[in-house]
């Protein structure tokens, strides 16, 4: 039985929903970090980084939306939520995958959580500022390069998607208007519509 | 025929030591990082994010450490680098790889990129002050926590292993003393004698 440790308005939703697209049998943990949960001892003990999201397996834990994403595709091959027999096209997806993780979501993070990398007031207020201009910068390359369309690699749906559509609900709160962006507005309607998006945000929402 | 995109001194060592652990038949393109080369149209063609490593295989090209490390993996199966047939195997190390890129090179980038993320010349001063302190609490996590020894993975060498040792090599230019994490140094040492993390630093060097 799977379980995915989560909080709601993270990037654990990407993971919620490659749970709900690949049918999975999983229960949800919710951590509260209202109350700094994340950072307690009991959750530590299930992720040392106390951080979110964390999927329990029988095997053990796994941690980072990419790895992840890419667990759910090959334990669930019938869902096809990746192109598993083939080594440059599953690369492409965690290529994909990658960026958002090390790129995208950190130019996002440099508005709720610049005191990573910065102690001093004025300086992250200063990184708070220019969120808008490098998370607008991180979807036009998005839309130019990377969105083939309708979904992330073409026509075949993949755990790109969910991911995508994860930080895409992200730009409003980070300042960018996301009709900049045709290919990636275009995609985060389309994904709306999906019953296992609008199952996974019910969940989290309820 | 694959061709790797590398600078010198960047994290493309950790797909460099990959290709030749992997025995792979494959040529070396640097991208001149002192003229600025990796923003001019000619490499923006290969890669548009402007960075290294970037591999050009038959199928197309391929970007992002972890993806490439994982792509490696799986096109060379002999040399047995990742646990191929075992997805929650397989996700430990793309959860590795992935922390690598997501956490550590980004407090790793702060000393030398801080621009990407603010303008101000004192918040940009008061970044680069915090980074032995950010990578410090990485390589603690790693030690305590994630390096099983004597390899990342445990008794298999994997993927992860070029990769850690590609960003241990740069805590002391982070001002970061390798002997607080013994198992770290441990691992950079036992790696500074295979034959193939000579041979792609020779490469690099020459």
């Amino acid at each position: 039985m799977l379980k995915l440790f989560y909080a709601p308005n993270t990037c654990a939703l990407a993971s919620h929903i490659a749970l709900e697209e690949a049918g999975a049998d999983y229960a949800l943990a919710r951590v509260d970090f209202r109350t700094n949960e994340q950072r307690k001892p009991e959750y530590l003990a299930v992720n040392p980084k106390g951080r979110v999201p964390a999927l329990a397996t029988d095997a053990g834990i796994l941690t980072e939306t990419p790895a992840i994403l890419a667990f759910v595709a090959q334990t669930f091959p019938k869902a096809r939520l990746a192109p598993l027999d083939d080594p440059f096209a599953f690369g492409r997806v965690q290529a994909f995958n990658s960026y958002l993780c090390s790129t995208v979501h950190v130019a996002h993070a440099h508005r709720m959580r610049a005191y990573r990398w910065a102690d001093d007031p004025a300086a992250i207020k200063e990184m708070q500022r220019k969120v808008p201009q490098t998370v607008a910068e991180c979807f036009d390359l998005i839309d130019r390069e990377m969105l083939a369309g309708p979904w992330v690699m073409g026509s075949a749906y993949t755990v790109c998607d969910p991911y995508l559509f994860t930080l895409a609900q992200w730009l409003d709160g980070d300042g960018v208007d996301i009709a900049r962006f045709p290919k990636v507005q275009d995609h985060r309607n389309r994904m709306s519509e999906r019953p296992a998006v609008k199952a996974a945000i019910a969940q989290e929402a309820g």
